[in-house]
């Protein structure tokens, strides 16, 4: 180990001029904890005009980052490109056909193609770190890949997402609606000019995906995510759950159960007593639950280019260091292709927001479309009354089926005094 | 790789026992990440007779914990005996000498020797695990010294003992004193029948020294912490905490200062918006903040059979996966000796509290002891009037130097009006 380790990145946006402007101003604590210098001899980007911050002078630079994969004089390459197919993954592909460790940052790739890329790299006796792609500068792969080694996950689940988070607790904060605060958080620079990828979780989803590998010994299934997005939260929503002990959060959630794994990305009634309810803003947590260790919790910034540097650069010490552990915990090859638990069959509580014409029987009705579904209610509320209007009632159910309580909500919609698409929430119970 | 890890146990109490449980339940898992068996050769311990819920009939018995370092069939060397001298020392520098790996659960051994042991380790070429020392089952090591290791450390601090927490929580929530629920935790389990080692603050400092150690890249330096326990903390303090917005914790910190390492145990008034504010009973956390990821928390069961079972075969994992990590992040031999900074030069807030009885005057007494030496107040509140009795006064000051602080509370204690020894309590800004 006592050469430099040479390093190529592809991609020098935010996240890779972070790296560069890391590994050149921590140089001398890397040096002495991986008992080598790093050394950047390649990059590849559109702009070569850019101040990055740092010196690139004696660097190679590749218009074709594929290229650089295959020919820098480099050791590792970092992949920071982003997107789940084209550059990005021809640029993997070909550092590890180049006998090349892989580090990379981009969660899609990983999500859509990380069992296949694993194998590949395992097969070409080459590390394929990606810490960086899940929860930002938190290291949770690290902790479920060797610090709770040890344990068979029973659960993991976790705020994903900081936009959505953000959003979430702006709302609860202000009390103004859902649109309202996303327009103001792309001002901020918090939501992307085209938000769909973040607020219709598909961005959580990948993260889960991943995570759900690496805790359960699973194949990368994102197709089996079940995913919903936070756009059909309401101000009215987050009243209601405030005044029933609850927090609203969009959760990632995997578990093991009877019928396989179940993987789902959608928002979240918690019990204002967990952990992860005061988890607010940009920040992400994960909690795993262990047979062993019982409840753990990682919190921390879930993106920008300081944390997914530090997770970058973590990901480029343990190779430095010479550690070889297996991509998603056991040998790729060994990855068990789990099937994905359907929805319908997921067991939970339910939050239930009607919008109703206020007259007596509307409760009659409601009680008789849940009895006909054997949904047990738990709490029904009227607050309000408006004998010329719409009010809402509340009702939150005991665990039930999913797709009884999918055939309650379209009983509900079909009654003539419910004037309004009703409003679905999940009650998650979660460990305090 | 191919063969079984063979290990050797010494000491078979609860965590002894919860070890070579999780080795026999999750036997199938660990085979699969480790990609060979954990087979346990060799035990140790006072008591053959006693069940411990797993198979021993295959096993070596040793009567001679260090005869067992050094001469059982066994490439890792479990110190489960406890103790900073004695037999675990000996346990731990005899299996060093015989070419064995080593793990540990003492955190009294790491913090007395910690830097002598992993100079020895370093020079025979084994591993010195000792994750199960701090903090439980939180992967905490691991998180600095591998998934941070990009980072240079700014500070850490953390809630490092369940009992004390377990007791101001409890003190909150019930509005009574500490001797009473001092002597409920005893009944329940939560304080030992000698609780001085967790409630005067020692367990908690010797475990801020290991993880000084790892984020800093020093020598462990227990003798350079100062510690201050929970003793004094009075449930009038935790009312005027709670009308501050603050919840007091005792918490280890450490920071870098311009002339050395800052290491304090001691009770703290934290803003009731910071994570670790919401972290009650039992339970440990661990703020990490570096240059590049900012704050990250971790947090978990700090105790236990099970969480300390997890973090000691998250060791052998490693081991058994062959990673070779400095012990403390960088090479032993390269641990910098770092001047302890003297507390008298702490900056910081405080909170005091005087008992004072209530006649005109005593306000500009105060104000005059403080202008004296030189301490800015921030805020100072006496709710209750008693003209026959002593009366709290509240008050809290700007950062200030502890010696100059000292200095003030030496005079408060000397006035005729002031009729207890005054209450200091440090007020920590910490990141929300």
């Amino acid at each position: 180990l006592s050469g430099a380790l040479k390093i190529a990145v592809a991609g020098l946006g935010t996240v890779g001029a972070g790296v560069l402007q890391l590994l050149e101003r921590n140089g001398a604590v890397l040096r002495q904890r991986c008992g080598r210098d790093i050394r950047v001899t390649a990059v590849s980007a559109r702009d070569r005009a850019r101040d990055r911050g740092v010196n690139l002078r004696d660097v190679a630079w590749f218009d074709d980052a594929v290229a650089m994969a295959r020919e820098a004089d480099a050791e590792v390459v970092i992949e920071l490109i982003g997107g789940s197919d084209g550059p990005a993954r021809a640029v993997c592909e070909a550092a590890i056909g180049a006998g090349r460790h892989v580090v990379t940052a981009n969660k899609a790739l990983i999500a859509m193609h990380g069992t296949a890329i694993a194998r590949m790299a395992e097969g070409a006796g080459v590390a394929l770190g990606y810490e960086a792609a899940v929860a930002g500068g938190i290291p949770i792969i690290k902790a479920l890949r060797e610090g709770l080694a040890a344990n068979n996950v029973t659960s993991l689940y976790g705020i994903l997402n900081g936009t959505c988070n953000y959003i979430l607790s702006a709302m609860r904060d202000s009390g103004r609606e859902f649109a309202d605060v996303l327009a103001e958080a792309r001002t901020l620079g918090y939501a992307e000019a085209d938000p769909g990828f973040d607020i219709d979780g598909v961005d959580a989803a990948h993260k889960l995906a991943i995570l759900t590998s690496v805790a359960f010994g699973c194949e990368v299934d994102f197709d089996g995510v079940y995913i919903e997005g936070i756009r059909h939260v309401s101000a009215q929503d987050i009243a209601f759950a405030t005044e029933l002990g609850y927090r609203i959060k969009l959760l990632g959630i995997a578990r093991r159960v009877d019928h396989g794994i179940e993987q789902r990305v959608h928002p979240c009634m918690v019990d204002e007593e967990t952990p992860i309810a005061h988890v607010e803003g940009v920040f992400n947590a994960v909690v795993v639950e262990g047979d062993f260790v019982d409840s753990t919790v990682y919190q921390g910034r879930g993106a920008g280019a300081g944390p997914t540097a530090s997770a970058v650069v973590a990901d480029i010490v343990d190779i430095a260091r010479g550690a070889r552990i297996p991509t998603f915990a056991v040998p790729a090859s060994a990855l068990e292709k789990l099937p994905a638990a359907p929805m319908d069959r997921h067991r939970g509580a339910y939050y239930i927001r009607l919008m109703v014409v206020d007259r007596p029987g509307v409760f009659a009705d409601v009680a008789a479309a849940l009895r006909d579904e054997q949904v047990s209610m738990e709490s029904i509320l009227q607050r309000t009354r408006d004998p010329d209007g719409a009010v809402p009632v509340v009702m939150t159910t005991h665990d039930t089926e999913e797709a009884a309580m999918k055939r309650a909500l379209a009983r509900f919609a079909a009654l003539d005094t419910v004037v309004e698409p009703p409003r679905m929430i999940r009650i998650e119970s979660l460990m305090k």
